[in-house]
């Protein structure tokens, strides 16, 4: 049984704010929230994977941002959480599913996203949908 | 000595065109260079290390993009080529504090890059001027 | 419960051979069998964690080398191998403590083994008992 | 030009000492350095490259062990260090093909190391002449 995946809405902030732990401050959990609302073309869009009840049990937020690469876009999936009791079902595949369909909408040449090495049961789901590259990031 | 960083302009695009060995087709190059003239606001800026004749050796394509988590912006450096010829005498790390600077100068809360794994003459540089994330990049 | 661990037994060797699911011709199975069984210092020990009849349902084949770096020995665990119908109760775990046991009545000043980079499930466990060490390894 | 590589030997042993700056007491030091002249089948051999007038400008150490999946030996090279002054002329790869033919003497069926994933220099010339396989080493 595949997850149901839809955009974001205003009614949904409750879920969304429990389901974004983010490690940043409130007000920028404030901001992301307006933004993601306001839907302007340089923020993300946000989809979520709902259950029967069409509550919130995972989120996606997704970046389209140009490229010096691509005469088109590049596809940043930035953030990806599901609630942990409700994993190992087939939200967070359903989420990158989803993704993908947003970027082939808009001819993206390129999705992406990162995760931390040790990540491993996120890892065993993404190795299923898509290729590790050989990249490495730098931070300052 | 350190090597100056300014801004690319028009009169630089032969220079930049051999810098720039993108393996990606000759329309996206052009489309790209359009891009980086018309300095919308959504694209890349782009930097370049000259020599004494002001002649670029070196460049860097620095785009700065929405986060979900800055209440700014997140500074991304896509492409850092240096003329083989012109290694090891500080142009890429040249190219890095200019993009630092860049980046400050929009209070962006993180500066970025990827690199293949293997780049080891890169990495000796950029060990030196950022950390290495524990983040992996996933592909489609 | 912890799972109960021994050494391998000339009577266990149907179930060794089961679980020994080596990709190398049979030939060298038996050769590493003959070895396993005429216990020469310079050869592997093998352990085998047990179930309640007695059963091996996992095990690990252990060395013990000299090093440039210790006074007296390394110890190396090659193999583990868990039974799959048989994980996620422990025996892994088990094995790598009966491991650390039989380094440590040989004084050993090192313990260690390698694994694939995307073999999450054990690594998972392996984060819990063991330090990933910063090593890569090559190989002709 | 090849580096000329032979064994260690006892006249050597102050030049070993001066490029064996291992970060281990100096007890240790003189029990390997004793293994070293022994020359017990169960520990390793030495190797060094020399410069014109035979004097060790770089050392391996060589350790061949059983494998459960061999049914000859495996090849292990624990040390393998080249004074900084005399880099980047070849000692090295000298010193590893050399151990090639050790190992391949002696029927090896695996010749291998490990090397920090941050040691560039080192790794620039690994990857000519092994492979980088993808396993990952834990340790208590």
């Amino acid at each position: 049984m595949s997850t149901r995946v839809r955009r974001l809405e205003e009614r949904d902030k409750p879920v969304w704010h429990t389901l974004y732990k983010a490690t940043v401050p409130e007000e920028v959990i404030e901001t992301t929230w307006a933004r993601l609302m306001a839907g302007a073309s340089d923020f993300h869009i946000a989809l979520v994977a709902v259950d029967d009840q069409d509550t919130p049990i995972g989120l996606a937020h997704v970046l389209f941002h140009r490229s010096t690469w691509s005469p088109t876009w590049y596809c940043y999936l930035e953030d990806l959480f599901v609630d942990p009791a409700r994993r190992q079902k087939g939200a967070g595949r359903a989420l990158i599913e989803a993704t993908y369909r947003e970027a082939d909408a808009r001819g993206c040449t390129r999705t992406y996203w990162t995760t931390q090495e040790f990540n491993y049961r996120a890892r065993s789901v993404y190795d299923e949908v898509a290729t590790k590259s050989v990249f490495v990031q730098y931070r300052r």
